[in-house]
């Protein structure tokens, strides 16, 4: 076993032995199986897809069999078609080939996707197995690894089937993000600003004087993550299932969702991290639209992210996204729909979103049709 | 609306504002309305079977309507290959089709296989809806529609996927089960009298004199629901998640699901309870060959499933079983295995079970051995 390597630590305090570590830093695959080993159990068998099992698997099962845990792997397409029923019954059934019993663990080794799959079949498997997150991309080790939700897309919607499944530990190693594409990158780093956007004003300014060190890999990165880690855990803390303060963490995501909605969740043309961040700009404008945020700030959203390299306007998506109708019809369709209703999430400022039920469908279609014709 | 019809009440107290009533009367279908209305929701979407939803599903979504429920209808076809990952994508999009919201309704109108279904369609949709059983059959009255187990079969194994997802409220119409073969309600009748064998000598007594009224629909039909649901219903309070004394409800349920699988979950050879009517003989002949029960209870036992219609050892399996061997390996693939060893519920006599884990496999192969002989 490698000696355990420098590391930030965020500590999840849920309830019911529930509470998990998040560590952060580089090195940690190398050094994960005494890690889950101390979770106990005897088989530890991974999740992940082609592409990240050729890079991190040999390195993460060896470490894992050095710590005396029986180690397998399972693995899966990558892309975000590998969210569906058939990769999840596959992935169970293979899970169930490596013979996993209630004690053992589940690992999640990769991006979103392989994490939100590998989740909802450890929460499903012999009805809930234990599972371990080693997040791949930026968007995972900010976002999508911590907090529990776990799931497949339907043909009617993303994310629309699932469990709330939380993880026994989190291990983000930064170094994986060294091979990750600047485009991937990109798309990651529009969850990092929107966790300033949303409730921490300094943080967002820190992003605009700091960013280019998280993409080339400094000591920026780790602190970066970890501040995103312990923002999403205090929200999931205080609102595990969102039945209120944590629909905030869908700043910009009712724009974005509808956006790869229209755009057939096609990755090469729109990433959902791109989706994000025309939607933080979106929601900025609305905002600032309905009088209820300064319209300097909404133009300081958008000029940070388009300097990060993400688009912030509908022209930006390739293909086009349809008219203002498609997009409510879109929207219309997002999960966060309660009755009917539309419900966004808006701001008062950088760092002052706040949950907005019950907005006009009207002046949401007149601001569409405005930014479309921007 | 029909005004309430007299019914027995079983109440299970679970933390978390998950407590929730299991009525049990002839006709509460006709007026179920009123009281899943009650639980707030706009809609109440039925998932139910083919030849269930034929007899029951109009006057169920007449008594929603009148509530003022806006209802749907999903179907699969009846039989457990519909406790497939097809079938649960299909059931989960249906829903998703009848736009089933966060605070919606899914109701599952049928017996087990649908219950089973249905149950963790509503626990995966959205990642959590709410969701009524409404039990046909007598097996899923006394059993599969309380507790809060629900899941699919993998082809690696019976009930290997699912989810732990409380309903809101059960009603167990009584006079469905008028429409039920008589092989239906033997096979129901086995988990009835395993309530006794668990642990109420008492009741086990009583069965011995009133089987016959559980049979032809008298008073005694509601009674015997009652005591095996509140019996359940205790076990489920104390152990939820079966880390415990909830496998005690396993009780004939290892060969029986062995016997199960090695019949191809062929119904027209082995139904569920026919499977569990063996089991719970050879549990207590095994009890009985470990010096573990008196031999007269184990006779006592065989008899009375017997004098019920049903079959007590592997010589009835219609096809036959495979040899010791084969019954030892699809044990061996029972989710209640841990780390290997093979634990049983056995007997002290009728009322007084017990787990028994880390039961010694050649001791297990020599009684099998002789009762394939017998």
């Amino acid at each position: 076993m490698s000696k355990p390597s420098p590391h930030l630590t965020v500590h999840v305090p849920l309830d019911g032995g529930r509470d998990y570590d998040i560590l952060i830093g580089r090195g940690l695959i190398a050094g994960a199986g005494g890690r889950v080993a101390a979770l106990k159990g005897r088989a530890a068998v991974i999740v992940s897809d082609e592409t990240v099992a050729a890079l991190y698997a040999a390195p993460l099962r060896e470490s894992l069999e050095a710590a005396g845990l029986r180690s397998g792997l399972v693995t899966v397409p990558p892309g975000e078609a590998s969210k569906s029923y058939g990769c999840f019954a596959a992935v169970c059934d293979g899970l169930l080939a490596h013979k996993v019993e209630r004690g053992d663990l589940v690992v999640a080794l990769g991006g979103g996707v392989v994490g939100d799959l590998a989740g909802f079949a450890a929460a499903s498997l012999r009805r809930g197995v234990r599972f371990v997150q080693v997040p791949t991309s930026l968007l995972a080790q900010v976002d999508s690894s911590v907090g529990g939700k776990t799931g497949i897309n339907s043909p009617l919607g993303k994310n629309l089937i699932g469990a709330f499944h939380q993880p026994r530990l989190v291990l983000a190693d930064t170094a994986t993000l060294d091979t990750l594409s600047e485009r991937e990158m990109q798309a990651g780093y529009a969850e990092v600003a929107k966790y300033g956007l949303i409730g921490d004003a300094g943080f967002f300014d820190w992003c605009e004087a700091h960013w280019a060190g998280i993409f080339s890999g400094g000591p920026e990165r780790d602190e970066a993550v970890a501040v995103c880690c312990r923002a999403k855990a205090g929200v999931v803390v205080r609102d595990e299932r969102e039945d209120g303060e944590r629909a905030l963490l869908n700043l910009g995501h009712t724009f974005g969702h509808a956006l790869e909605r229209l755009t057939g969740y096609d990755g090469a043309r729109l990433v959902h991290g791109e989706g994000v961040a025309i939607g933080l700009a979106l929601a900025f404008r609305f905002s600032a639209r309905l009088g209820l945020c300064p319209g300097q700030d909404a133009g300081r959203v958008a000029n940070h992210l388009a300097m990060a390299g993400l688009p912030t306007t509908l022209a930006q998506v390739p293909g086009g996204c349809g008219d203002a109708d498609a997009l409510l019809d879109a929207m219309a369709q997002d999960k966060k729909v309660r009755d009917g209703a539309l419900t966004f999430i808006l701001a008062r400022g950088i760092g002052k979103s706040f949950i907005a039920p019950g907005i006009d469908r009207a002046e949401v279609r007149a601001f569409l049709q405005d930014e479309l014709a921007a």
